[in-house]
């Protein structure tokens, strides 16, 4: 008589920020030797983390692609945001629940860091209890920024400050202030804004527009430099830190 | 007629927070590869760069440690402190480009991110400009910390304020007080006076402290429970945001 089988697990592994040398050894060879692998994309779309894997997936691997019914349709903050997304991952959580009971590990993808600013954090709050999950911490995207830059981004004492461009204009201005080093995460469209905030806090004369980092199309330009425009949704604004340096 | 022997490069390699397989596919490979190997440490011990890639060099590397003239001896503020770095870190890159001179590649490991409160910044501000150095980005030990936590660190539009221990009591408890997130690094000896800046900021009940992030002997604990004492070298507090989840 045969014992239910044993559960699977889920993996979060971060996949770095794009060029697939930027994975780790860990991550590399979950990837490469995985059964299961999910990741997120938009609609249409082939997905980031799934591109940064591309040619790496075992002939058998099975994927599990999940589509977000809204990306940047909805304003972040609207409730309506909320109402569209939470069922979403709730269905998506019990997808990878549904593998894990029969017994098969999910490999799930995340660009760069899975707890850092990552959708698979919304996965991870629905799944830990229910079953094991191992994350692999991977290189961020600011990592790859400021390392494109090729200039470091802190010194001695300085304090990094990382931002989000979708906050309000005048938070984005107060929260600058403080800041010796400075990261601006999700620029996007709201590079205009963005480009005014870092204005009025004082910073724009040392900051820099980085777009695609550590992948291709890789650029690096001043970013008083920049048009009033949107830039790619992988865009990072750094603010280089001044302090001790012997 | 042979002309002159084409210059070396320098690399400066990130090897991540501590366990090998947290190192980047490219730095594994550059690191197993490498002729020339060279690493900062303080005098009479290994070095964690050094530890972390135990079992990983070609039998014929030649090593080069860098030992520090001085750590914690003098205040990071005493001019004296400058007076000892710097003609240390001078040393240091004549060292690494004489070997470049002859033609040589010199991998120099980084824990962690090169550009993120690293040495490695100190020899790339004096090679620059006369070697062609290249930056491998890393895992930063503050992504492992907060992956220890079981517990994204971001949400949302939450802040992430990043600090060094080394900070002055009041500085620490303004800047904490305008953060969602916060990661403190470099708390070692400056653990009291870390601890009682989060009390002072309200956050004490929500921060963790991580000694030795993904090395052997890893341990996580709420910093109110931690005792009066110094933390290890490899200490960061970790005080989670609390931004929206849908």
């Amino acid at each position: 008589m045969n014992g239910p089988a044993a559960q699977g697990r889920v993996y979060g592994v971060g996949v770095g920020p794009g060029d697939p040398e930027l994975m780790t050894v860990r991550a590399d060879r979950l990837v490469r030797s995985a059964r299961h692998v999910a990741y997120f994309r938009k609609a249409g779309r082939p997905g980031q983390a799934r591109r940064i894997v591309e040619g790496m997936l075992c002939s058998d691997a099975v994927e599990h692609a999940m589509e977000y019914p809204v990306t940047t349709e909805i304003p972040l903050d609207d409730p309506a945001y909320a109402a569209a997304l939470a069922p979403f991952y709730a269905e998506c959580a019990a997808r990878l629940l549904a593998l894990v009971g029969e017994g098969e590990d999910v490999v799930t993808l995340c660009e760069g860091d899975p707890f850092f600013y990552g959708s698979f954090m919304h996965l991870h709050a629905r799944i830990r209890g229910h079953a094991a999950v191992e994350i692999v911490p991977g290189v961020t995207g600011m990592s790859a920024a400021w390392t494109a830059t090729d200039e470091p981004v802190t010194w001695g004492d300085d304090v990094l400050t990382v931002l989000t461009g979708t906050l309000p204009e005048p938070t984005l201005v107060a929260r600058m202030q403080g800041a010796d080093a400075l990261v601006v995460m999700k620029v996007g469209r709201n590079l205009p804004k963005v480009r005014r905030a870092i204005a009025a806090a004082g910073m724009l004369e040392r900051a820099w527009l980085v777009e695609n980092a550590a992948m291709p199309g890789q650029t690096v330009a001043p970013l008083a430099a920049a048009a009033e425009r949107a830039a790619p949704y992988f865009s990072i604004v750094i603010v280089h830190g001044r302090g001790r340096r012997p």
